[in-house]
């Protein structure tokens, strides 16, 4: 970390700084120049709170030289992260796709769609049970039944299941589900975060709204500094000024994540875009982009079940999707799993 | 709610959306043109969810005309909210100033600040027990112990106190908290919104980094479904691609509040703009706004503490401002309680 | 056009407004509700001006249901446009890409840059002679005789060249010059695109930082509102909170643009990310988005020329992406040109 | 200048980039350590591209000590530009409000108007002649003849005038104009920032949408690099996620650029927010913000010219807020000029 502090700072206020940098366990090494005076700090920086002393008066500029997450660090971890789900491997050079209706809504539709996105290639099933809703008003999920009906699917299908989690207090009815989900608005729940982290479960992290990229990855280390490394990124569209979409699905972050940590990086093209034929070619895209694998809502009737269908491929649509998809993974270095 | 279909929706697609929408309990007027048809929906369009009719195929644009929430609704409910704490009244032609320390550090910390907010004329007292911060290796507050030292600071000084909750399952130490504030990141953790509007307390509700007005109208809306009317909205800045401040002041939400609902709402200046020399000017700013208060970060010491001095005012700073904040009251035809 | 009138309007303003919209030449239907009154505008809506009657004091709320644009507008121009320079077509199921350097430095670099581009596979060459720049004090471009030196690679290699048009002053220069480009800051000098839609030439036109596809599909009707229908669409990013890319490449825009227009959508994928390692991930993903081509920096020795190689790739590396390219066009329905 | 240069840098990349830095005429300062080698660039560093370095693949991270602007900086200028205008002047102690609506229509609307911001205390006059419009059938001004009728007005009542200048060639046209102003869409507009630099009047900038507090300085720069150094700096609201308000204000700008420069800042109220009503309280705002000045759009029949009165103020309604600011004036420390 890289501190410039002003010439107007007097003898003692340097001196505070430097003791207060000294007792946090960190070496300085001191350049003064014509206007200011550069402080270099080594040892461990992830305790010290930038914003903080970046705001102070006799501070000029701050820089973190080194990233504040060391779990989530590919620098420190070099190797990909592979996570077996069910015997398969999500991350390193496997794509995943994880397919399902936005909630659960009886027993049929979750089986009839299982099978479907099973026949047509996805390898794990998603569907919401408790659904954070912006309206009180609005209905939110079959909860505990939701998650039975998930469980009947599995059994049914052989496919592992993915469903989101939205409160602690929640936490035992999760025990056979197959991977966590944590969702955008409860990307920065730390308490949910840590609670999550003692499970030993896959947690998906989805990022927030209008959450960095760095923030995602502190977001991780959260999960990870319980000892739970199992975390799989997913990217889900922005916050921006276009109206368009529903948010500004962000791709760049793949590459970029891809630099910055070794933990998989998947794609959730359906929320994002917020409309359904906008799913194919952003799922396209996601390929392109190197993504390890994609989060689709498919639904079995999308136009009798009108509160779902909107961005919801069906079974035709997702199983050509899914041709698609495969026949550009080799190209791009990828082994569908 | 108006929904424009288009005309290449057939005859089935049609009677489906009609029949669904009947099913709501909605009542439709068509109105057919040559492009598209126009439907206005009469009755409790509350419980529709406009994302979803949205982004069907067949329908061209949707709009509400009723707004989504009700109980905290202007239109509905035409007088200011006001509501008591400790003999204060927040909200109407009340101005209130809640001061104190990002964190409670210490016994004598958080009582000498109380002291030196009263005498300057705050009328609540804040200060950080629980924590939410963005690395997992950082303080994350004194937490039960630091919910005492604020009721002692209460005991002494005769403040009340507000501080905020990161978890429903810390409840039970809140029961003697006068205000329970759920911060930013949680605004739209639905759960812990219906947890404490079960409380019966004051809630301050912080706007979060990412969310519309309406949004957080939307989870006022859940406190207030539970039956808890005496929500405290505050604006603490959104998150913009500006970076010479923390987050942007979005103090126009203001009036625009004040048009749509009538809960109180104050300002944060403190952590919207992270630096302590912009609290004083956006501090008048909001007075001139016509907010219904302030909550601004006190510190004692501020170039000792280092790590909360950053974005804080020290007790000299804070009365002078106090001063001025007391000059401009009457000219907007606010009284200071 | 709707448009929802406050029953708080008073019979004066109520005939004031109807007799205003009825100036305009527009047909109203007229549905009157409890609370509001809905009306619906006929006939050609694109003059009437949405922000300034939203915000009268007697209107809930104004929605556009045709689009305000019309020649560029995929509903009245179902065809896509086919842009044909040098023998190259841009447009519909042809996928082009353009290369070169971000600025020409001398006739050298411009000359091997050229050489090497053709033979990876580019069929037009860019690179900038006037370059708008943050800072007055950067280096602005080698102007006309940048152009100059354009010409002699074309003549050189006889790829076809795009280049940046920064003032209408310069336009004289640009008369041997295939494509004008007119770059993300002028995207809404709107003087500046009314005398390059007289100019007759094909025109790529850059979305701005801050804008709206709905934007930018205004600007390009300024263009082709004076009879020049040769406008291509470029994403290059938009501007978010997110730090780890110069800007958010907003890759949604390509399947939004193709439902809402007719005309040619390319991407930038080195601008929009800054860095050059993002470039080839961003262009996979470009060609699965469905776009119509790429327009790319490359320069022939990115480590020496320390200015420019940021964000460009050198030529091996630009051979292997096209390479790859190629791969992926056949099964997204595109064929290379 | 800092640049930390990752330790995977070998000798001739090392090498190459000290050389490149020292040919711009720059000192290094070296400190070698474990992971990176920080450089500390000393003497004039503003024309360093900042971006460019920072993409470089050897480059950790680079951070700019100094501003990169300096005729705009108050570090070498400290004491206020004061801008004479027609005897009033503009910055410092001075506060000024520009009034009049957003379009000049005809004679008698435009004189009216001047004689009642006058009467209710303005010190200029303001209206659009040449309208930058989104939509090309929008209405674009009245061209020359609205500054002739500018002008009568001016002649009529003694007020100066501010008028918008959307292209170089209407230079001509703008001798006998007071201020001239650079709108939002054309802040990066270079060239024409460049041509009224040469013009050595009075030049209000407006802010860009979407455009950084730093920007909006480096564009004041194009200008004062012209030997032009009265600029007067507007904030008018830039585009965020949120909708409830046409773009928003970003007060917190007026205390940040109060720090950044000597030049004035004054607020638009009316474009920022679009709506009459938000007017008032954010003018009150920002006069506790601390702005010199407000430039605000009143209208003399806001009923009826109705593609006008949207964001209009009427003369009453200017002359009671005028009242309020003056009021507030004493108690921040400013006089009313």
């Amino acid at each position: 970390m890289i501190i410039v502090v002003k010439n107007s700072c007097d003898e003692k206020q340097y001196n505070n700084l430097v003791e207060w940098i000294k007792g946090l366990g960190l070496e300085i090494h001191e350049s003064r120049g014509t206007h200011s005076t550069v402080l270099g700090l080594v040892g461990d920086t992830s305790k010290v709170d930038i914003d903080l002393i970046s705001s102070l008066d006799v501070i000029e500029q701050v820089q973190r030289v080194q990233e504040p997450y060391k779990n989530a660090n590919r620098k420190f971890h070099p190797e990909d992260t592979i996570i077996e789900v069910g015997g398969h491997k999500i991350g390193g050079d496997n794509f995943t796709v994880i397919a399902g209706p936005c909630s659960v809504e009886s027993e049929s539709q979750i089986i009839e769609v299982a099978k479907a996105v099973k026949q047509a290639g996805a390898t794990l099933l998603r569907g919401g049970a408790f659904k954070p809703r912006t309206s009180p008003y609005a209905f939110q999920g079959l909860k505990d039944t939701g998650i039975e009906l998930l469980l009947k699917a599995k059994k049914e299908t052989g496919l592992p299941i993915v469903t989101e989690l939205t409160s602690i207090n929640h936490l035992d009815l999760f025990k056979d589900v197959d991977i966590i989900q944590v969702g955008a608005r409860n990307m920065q729940n730390f308490e949910l975060l840590k609670e999550v982290g003692k499970t030993g479960k896959p947690i998906l992290l989805k990022r927030g709204l209008a959450n960095t990229l760095q923030e995602l990855l502190m977001s991780a280390e959260y999960i990870m500094a319980e000892g739970n490394c199992q975390v799989i990124l997913c990217e889900r569209g922005i916050r921006t000024f276009e109206t368009m979409t529903r948010n500004t699905l962000d791709l760049s972050a793949v590459p970029v994540l891809k630099d910055k940590t070794h933990l998989p990086i998947i794609i959730d093209p359906s929320h994002s875009t917020g409309v359904a034929k906008l799913v194919s070619p952003m799922s396209l895209a996601s390929v392109g982009a190197g993504a390890d694998g994609l989060i689709i809502e498919v639904h079995n009737d999308p136009q009798h079940a009108l509160c779902d269908g909107a961005q919801s491929l069906n079974p035709e649509q997702f199983a050509t999707l899914m041709g698609k998809i495969q026949t550009i993974l080799p190209i791009v270095g990828k082994l569908y799993n």
